[in-house]
């Protein structure tokens, strides 16, 4: 099904009619809206305004479609900053970050965290039950901006909380992480600082523990949206919309709160991201490079244990990457059979109009700010009109499983191979190695059941914890381990048996 | 006329008759001093000391030498920062700057803005009637550092009073700022903060006003001082030298208050700066881009309505680029005619002595440190013998109009179309197109009159204003339009209309 | 001789007395130890604990094996910091750094002075006559990580003094400085600020004044060390453990307070942090640059005044570098007799078994973190046996002395030729040329004898002292001067008679 995602808000009110009538004569099935719009829907402290939200719900109601609705977290309004401020974010430079973008809080802030539970329990208390309303889309893309790794002092001192509570004594994690080493003995965990502006380079421990953490606050704050969502908007669905080639989030953990997951598919962005040659880039910039939309399709499909929507499809050029061109006259169309074809239940166009004002000005819609339809609409209804005539299968079982490990990227991260080398590059050249064999690929995280695959490919699995070894032991297929597989512990130290660790009984060394 | 600049402070007094000799003997007419000497003026605070300069000022009258007095505002002593240490700018990355080089100090600091009309009124009422003064030069290469935009308290509380001023309403900047996009309304003028360190990129119009407010805060700086001079020093002219590719401050409106422009010309140094190959940059190494000087000439002719000095013309090697070489045999000579040629009135040599202390000490001048004549000297010594037998005809209006605009320098840096592209290279691409055709070129400000041009080329003009409009509907010649002309409206959005704006009633689309 | 870095304080006790025997066994004559254990000697503050110490070194001494004891001041514990926070160094860009890495202390913190004199007193008072120690080695690697310099208010106040001490009134200072340039007359020392964070480039003058301060708080940090160990370890040798291609600190100076030089031979790691072409890096990344080795071999030869150790010997890959491939089989062997040939009296690999924990988990030893041998073992035990056969001859004088000049590094820091020269790759230029001729080079500073020298070579010398210019009027062989010779005063001013300064009478120019 397709769907799309719609700014009410940034429109007059006498278009939403022809808007909604539009989308339903384009076969469209569901509309994502208000995920930006706190400073709309209260407008200051305390009293919120919901009438144009209503009008708007009502108006796409009314044409049959059903919404997706955000929770505005993403974007806390000015009145909010101004009277708790500690919740702006710290970068690793130890810089206050300011207002006036998005993405603007610390994950560990507990006025933040207040805030968060009082607006989407207002939105929740008022939509919940609305039968428009086919679910909900928590906060949007965490992790955007570089932003799920704060340095506050509010996250420095929940950090020191998280490791009490998984060491319980400080002499166990003196023990885990090596203090021993360059005299870094703690006393007592208040005096673990967050591992940024050292002079030499922080205890990779201290920082894979950090990461962990800061990923783990991320599901937290999700988790709370989830719970008030839970209770006042019971039968309904919860999702969040992830994004390509982010890492500092472990999107498996994550998902585990949610019906499903989402995704945002941007390949030209995207392409223009990778760490690719000028001519590779040039080659792949209208298209984007044949592997990266199908790649976190899978990854996604993983994610959402099966279940995935793409959130918002690229329907023309972007605005945010480097070179921004159009794409190939039929890409939309093709990015569009190519999710669905890889599982997606829903692939949503990011976004209905193209916006006059602000910083996403130049990104395409559907449709040009005046109002005439773009490129995007035409490949868009092109499909439309295709999915009439198709049942699609179901996805079934792919022959090769890819266990990725979001913990695998924070290992590369902190000793990388050699200056050039990162996880997701690894994992994209298996995975481009597959896909150029014409095998179909799973997602799986470590420690998943490897049943019915018959090639299981492990890029790398530095830490090997026992249920992942059970499922390797369980496999019925050839299971393939990359570099540096079990080359460490879990708190990051050599494993005593060397590496491959744990792997050494499986592996015929 | 050639003309120098020259420090009497850093030599022995016992030098200075010689050197008047040896300037007047060298056909020099101007001779630019004191523009960095407040520390030597006002060693502590409020005790001028002027026996200095009155006797260099004597000295350089008694061989009929004219001098362009230099207020010395781009250099605020010690004392005085410390007196009032929130003069010191902020920058992008919300650092507080030191004193220790030049240009330390904020434009829109109260506190010195008063010192700069105290130092300006001391000078000019001593001065300001001297009959070897033919003028003043305010401040020094504006913008020169970076300094333009500065990110402190007084400036966030000086644009918010500009916003105010510009909007009247609250609702109006929300209104053109489009801030219904990620939730940034805003309640009140105070609210705003300076677009720096945010999370994700700041808002375009947001930026785009603070760039206008910061070009603003520059030109109401030198107002300060011109009203000053004005005042005390009625029938001395008034210029400022302006830098070359330097886009942060809109020369036309800050000359609007002087009576003719400047600039410091200095090819070898510029070309090094420029987006050239390796290749290009070694081809022009010892000679200067071929289009570099003359483009600034034409640019500032523009920018003075007809009337500029090179107030510092390269006399040899520099100290501030990336690689300083010698200039090929010949070139200042070469270079100094290029610039009457394009219509200087006077072209003044920087240095007139190599200085062997402190940050320009490898800078060459027209003599080496110790006094015996340097290559520039005897190239400028044939130039002034030359124009002795010529009488250069006054500059005609070319048959090319350049329509160039600050404020699309502005609009490129916020969204440019590709990383690699900025306003200025757009322009110096027409531009070299234009030279290499052989055509004279006079650069205007769009909605200056185009009548009498035969082509007028418009590298790119986002933003059309109505008198702009009506410019281009009364040309003779040719309008040429590049990219991205017409695309946005006054507040940084696309227009309802479309691309190219106001211009589709013009061109044939 | 060779020698082995250990570190019992990361191993169970239950394996000191084998490792102790192996050492022996393998042939080893010297064991550093506990230069990073202040955490362990004092756990909390007043408290020490020598036991682990007390019993570490019976063990070693018992396998007749002489030991060199760190001072553990490059790394103060946590409790220490969070006492006195303004031990953490302030970097350039005005940041205070971080505990949690190594190196996190200001040398001109008083604070610190007086807790680094405590511990080394508590040291030197239990272990000054002890009969396994044979001498010290004063903190690690001074300079690692950019530490010499710090931009603190501690630093700030010293520098004043240091000021104050050296010009005696503030007018030889501005005299000196050439402060009647861009108005930065001081009236006070008490006005001048450390410079960084400038808005135009600092004083040269200023800079290379603040670079010989930062590099004297080292030197007089170190004197309060060897003070305590001269009073308290009577007939102990004192020495420190320098690093490549370090310039922020003169050597020479430093080690007039030692009784001979060291220093930590990384040759791979070396070669990937030179200024070489990918093609050149990927040639010698196993080998190392031909001339690393021996290059800095001959330099700590002449700052131990004939005298010096390899204190850290690479015996197989690295973790820090960039890239840290395996050096190829047989270049641990060939680095040690490399070192042994050029005159080292001991080579200590570093270290005795790779840490399975923390920073340098990655960083290979003699063995791996499970005890067995790695390759550098089997390498060193060769030349162990070599070694019992061969009776190496004194390094006689070289027939070439190169003058390195720790002021000239600053120097062209401060003043480069041009955007891409160091006068470190300068120095390596006339090295490599040399070596590549056959020829042995002594490395003199400037001022020392040049007697019996054949040729006499020097990079370059901007500043030409006295002492200096009269060693080469007496020195017997060739002298060759490289660029920018006698170009700058003592000052960093253009000398009066002009390059190269007091070189006049010696060149025939």
């Amino acid at each position: 099904m397709l769907g799309v995602c719609y700014y009410p808000e940034h429109w007059p009110k006498a278009r939403w009619k022809e808007d909604a009538r539009r989308m339903r004569e384009l076969g469209l099935a569901y509309v994502r809206i208000g995920e930006f719009a706190w400073a709309l829907l209260e407008p200051a402290p305390g009293r919120p305004e919901w009438g144009w939200l209503d009008e708007a719900l009502a108006t796409l109601a009314g044409e049959g479609l059903e919404v997706v609705l955000g929770t505005p977290t993403a974007t806390p309004p000015k009145w909010l900053v101004d009277r708790y401020p500690e919740i702006l974010p710290v970068d690793k430079e130890g810089r206050r970050r300011n207002f006036g973008g998005r993405r603007h809080y610390c994950f560990s802030s507990p006025a933040y965290r207040e805030e968060a539970r009082r607006i989407v329990t207002l939105l929740a208390e008022r939509y919940g039950n609305h039968p428009a309303v086919a679910g909900f889309q928590t906060d949007n893309e965490y992790g955007c901006h570089g932003t799920v790794r704060c340095y506050c002092p509010r996250c420095r001192e929940a950090f020191q909380g998280w490791l009490a509570r998984r060491y319980g004594e400080v002499e166990a994690l003196n023990e885990a992480w090596g203090t021993a080493f360059w005299s870094q003995r703690y006393r007592d965990f208040a005096e673990v600082e967050l591992p940024h502006l050292t002079v030499a380079e922080p205890n990779p421990s201290h920082l894979l523990d950090y990461y962990r953490f800061a990923s783990d606050q991320v599901r937290a704050f999700n988790r709370l949206q989830v719970e008030v969502l839970r209770a006042l908007a019971p039968g309904k669905f919860v999702t969040h919309n992830f994004m390509g080639f982010f890492t500092d989030l472990d999107p498996f953990a994550l998902a585990e709160d949610l019906d499903f997951a989402s995704w945002d598919s941007y390949p030209l962005g995207f392409t223009d991201l990778m760490p690719l040659s000028q001519e590779e880039k040039a080659r792949w910039a209208r298209t984007g490079h044949p592997d990266v939309a199908a790649f976190h399709h899978d990854l996604y499909r993983g994610v959402g244990r099966g279940r995935f929507w793409v959130m918002e499809q690229q329907p023309g050029p972007v605005n945010w990457a480097p070179h921004n061109p159009s794409p190939a006259p039929g890409m939309v169309r093709l990015w569009t059979w190519e999710a669905l074809a890889h599982g997606a239940e829903v692939v949503a166009y990011f976004r209905w109009r193209q916006v006059p004002f602000a910083q996403e000005q130049m990104h395409a819609g559907l449709h040009r700010p005046d109002g005439a339809p773009d490129q995007g609409f035409f490949e868009a209804r092109r499909v439309a009109e295709e999915l009439t005539a198709l049942a699609l299968p179901p996805v079934a079982q792919a022959p090769v499983a890819l266990v990725y490990d979001p913990e695998a990227a924070w290992v590369y991260e902190i000793q990388p191979q050699g200056a050039e080398w990162s996880y997701l590059d690894l994992v994209y050249l298996f995975y481009s190695a597959l896909r150029r064999l014409g095998l179909d690929v799973d997602f799986v995280p470590p420690g998943a059941s490897l049943k019915g695959y018959a090639l299981i490919v492990v890029p790398s699995l530095p830490i090997v914890r026992g249920e992942a070894l059970k499922a390797f032991q369980e496999a019925e297929g050839l299971v393939l381990f990359g570099p540096r597989s079990g080359s460490k512990t879990e708190t990051f130290q050599i494993p005593k048996e060397l590496p491959p660790g744990p792997l050494q009984a499986l592996l015929p060394l």
